[in-house]
């Protein structure tokens, strides 16, 4: 066991209910009756003028982290025997204490999971938990808030590096972070799109180099000392002379920064290195971005980098390359090599998912073991597509004849849709919408969960963040370019069998019922 | 020394540019010259249909603790050291991370900052810092990372409590927080207007009773089993008699939830104790309350409480309670017995400041000391608003004759308002707005800065979070019912003393003679 948690950051990184409900569980008898719980979302982030028609799925790798170290050890026991109820008696008893102070770990449960990476969408299960009712059910705090979180901000890199197009991507949103919350944001904007981040600690701790060169206060530094632009400039140069990139707007990008930068870079130069580029913060960052490539050019410098930062997000890294596009030809100049040059540098936008700052993902009691027996769950919503999908599930993504994704397909578990002639594909929620697939339109069939924890034993290796990137790359490419659309994507098919549907209704008929 | 702080949460929670130009500095010999920084946000988050008329500051004891553990240890240098230029070499350089290792902490900095819990306005500087410019600079992100959100979501907080009128506020947002940031989100939350957070392990670190009773699994576990809604109710309120709180939508508020809960409620008055209430998570929490109220009295449960969550924010809770006085009469009830016995639970629009996620906070040097002599240090921006405030500067908040706040006046450090017959207040860009106050119609003035590190060492006694509370409750009643508006609410003033406004002038223009 590694060092002890704080006691805000360990297992008591929960909501104050799972633990009434798991002394009522100890207490009913029911603590160690086998249960499932789903995990998925109901609604791709909507940022408002511009809605995600996929997310990629990111977390599971710290939470599983967590999952191996948190505890109930002396520290949380206390805190628990320190509550009380509003007639001031001890609100847990020693009994259960000691249950949980024995029990208290997540070394019963079963968890399958979507890998990282992975693209997913509504109503498909991203987790699914297995394991006793008390500690299965504690688990949902912890597993919604490291889950959601990371999605919601991996899902928001993946689309700011869908407008670049390729350009490299830089996470800079550490200061308008969440708190702590900064570091997985850093490792959700690298799993899915960004490709450095300028948060050194979770860049070191995941084996990315971090990435940044210096802010306005350093030319003011110089200037207040009685310096100038200039001299900030060569400083700088001097001391990074194969890393020097500048920082060009501080007094004024056309007039100032950039003839300083390009004074230091031909000083360079003559000493034989290379300048990497320059950064612009403000102004029109279309237009600054023509006339400063076209300084960079008359310079001689076609190959330094234009590090365009300053509230970007998807829609505004598609804005300025549109403009720059309809633009540049005025100027004379290639508008393709100057968007090639580009970098891209985005802070609030992306770590805080500007627009549609959480992911609605929930986690749902689907089934319950009862003498040997499973028993679905289910819970009725006035809102139909909110009823849950009930039992023991697996979830495949069907490719279409292009090996395009064309459907998920939520089936029982016991389900083969491999071997099927027809595959009946239902909508979730309403009776008059289904699709017929023959097997000879679909070119490929895959399960979408993993086993990765076998009562609490690692059974997967968790892959790298590269192989996490290559595996999302991968499947964006495999998405339709109607889901991958940036505004008012197309819709997705999410869908249920034949069979999973049929147990469904009969559920909310006997539920209704009562 | 406490347990070294993991890699990623220690003194390299930072941007990597801070250690760039730290070691540009070292080799400039400019690492120790003495540099101030103001920290201020320059727009009250703007929720796009509401807007904040004044921010509550948070997260001054989180920053000031973390400042006394983070340094330079071996881990750290060993990262450092690891970095490389992109011709390969070291990036950083043995002497500098030498005198990293010596002197990397920020035992050198002296901390003024507005005390938790105060109301705070844009422009007028929320902490200042000075120290020797490396390690000043060095703490630019850190500092803003943690007052930004937690300033962020003490403002909504603030804003529901005053939405809830005195009514219990719970935070109930762990599950849709920013992974770790939770825990700042939930400190900040109870300090800007949250009375309990259901966050266990936050809660008792900080010394409150987290909160919460039971979710929808429990319901539907026993359902799952064989059982019912009831035998669910009736199970919980064996456990906690006295704490009895039913969450009664799960399978229908009215038609069962409610019988149900009563039918509970009337055992435990049988055995003498006294059931606590009901919670309510969909459909309409107005009407809904309206039929749950009259059911409790007509059971003779006057008292039992009402709490709503779903969804809720400052605009839901300020319509619910519309649309509860307009409806109530219809139905025979009086809105205000009803209103009275709500409770709010609050969740992803709090801890998210759903609408605007970030505070707009920054960090900006205005002063260097050379030879003995302070230099102010300013950056002129084409939008004049967001030109700095330049030198060493006090903050005073004057009262009018209503004892109401009427402006927070920035000053030249050694300027003494207290002493003035007429005070000028000047607009912080626009030259032609002016506004003066003789002594005589100022009834109160007092200055927001308190010294909190001096060099390094804590020199001010950091409050409790009640003694937060407290502050921020008077400092609310103490702003114009216009400032205080949840939409539109009227502007609140922060103007610079004629002395500052004259020294912003002089410098503008210098640095456009340039």
């Amino acid at each position: 066991m590694s060092v002890a948690l704080p006691l805000a950051e360990g297992i008591l990184f929960t909501d104050y209910y799972q633990l009434t409900m798991a002394q009522l569980y100890y207490r009913a008898g029911l603590h160690e009756t086998p249960a499932q719980f789903d995990h998925f979302f109901r609604n791709y982030p909507n940022y408002g003028d511009h809605q995600a028609g996929y997310c990629v799925c990111a977390g599971l790798g710290t939470l599983v982290e967590w999952m191996q170290r948190a505890h109930f050890g002396e520290a949380e026991i206390a805190c628990l025997r320190a509550q009380r109820t509003r007639s001031g008696c001890p609100m847990f008893a020693d009994d259960f204490l000691a249950w949980l102070r024995r029990n208290g770990d997540f070394s019963s449960i079963t968890l399958r999971a979507v890998p990282e990476g992975r693209v997913v969408h509504p109503h498909a299960p991203i987790t699914i938990v297995e394991g006793p009712l008390a500690m299965a059910q504690l688990l949902e705090t912890a597993l919604l808030n490291q889950i959601n979180f990371q999605t919601l901000i991996a899902t928001k890199a993946a689309r700011i590096h869908e407008s670049g197009q390729g350009r490299v991507v830089l996470e800079f949103g550490v200061r308008r972070a969440q708190d702590r919350g900064a570091n997985a944001g850093t490792r959700a904007a690298l799993i899915g799109g960004a490709d450095y981040s300028s948060n050194v600690g979770m860049s070191c701790a995941l084996g990315f180099p971090p990435k940044g060169t210096h802010a306005h206060s350093m030319v003011q530094a110089f200037i207040a000392l009685g310096g100038s632009e200039y001299d900030a400039f060569r400083a700088y140069a001097e001391v990074y002379p194969d890393d020097c990139l500048l920082l060009v707007d501080t007094v004024n990008t056309l007039e100032s920064g950039m003839p300083n930068a390009i004074k230091v870079f031909e000083e360079l130069r003559t000493k034989g290195h290379k300048p990497v580029g320059v950064r612009l913060d403000s102004g029109d960052l279309a237009y600054l971005s023509i006339q400063v490539a076209r300084m960079l050019d008359d310079a001689g410098f076609p190959d330094a980098l234009i590090v365009l930062s300053n509230q970007l997000d998807e829609l505004v890294i598609w804005q300025i390359t549109d403009q720059i596009r309809r633009e540049a030809p005025r100027y004379g100049m290639d508008a393709d090599a100057i968007i090639r040059r580009l970098v891209y540098g985005v802070g609030t936008n992306l770590i805080t998912s500007m627009g549609d700052p959480a992911l609605d993902g929930v986690y749902k009691l689907v089934s319950l073991r009862q003498n040997g027996e499973w028993r679905p769950a289910i819970k009725i919503s006035e809102t139909p597509i909110k009823t849950l999908n009930p039992g023991h599930k697996s979830v495949w993504r069907l490719y279409d004849r292009r090996g395009m994704a064309t459907a998920d397909l939520l089936c029982l578990q016991d389900e083969t849709p491999q071997a099927w002639r027809t595959i009946t594909l239902r909508h979730p929620s309403d009776h008059t919408k289904f699709r017929l697939l023959r097997a000879e339109d679909v070119s490929a069939m895959e399960p979408l969960l993993v086993e990765v924890l076998r009562e609490g034993q690692l059974v997967y290796e968790l892959p790298t963040i590269e192989a996490m990137r290559a595996i999302r790359q991968q499947d964006i490419e495999r998405l339709d370019p109607g889901v991958r659309r940036l505004i008012r994507p197309h819709e997705y098919h999410v869908s249920l069998s034949q069979a999973l549907w049929d147990l469904k209704q009969r559920l909310i008929q006997e539920a209704q019922r009562g």
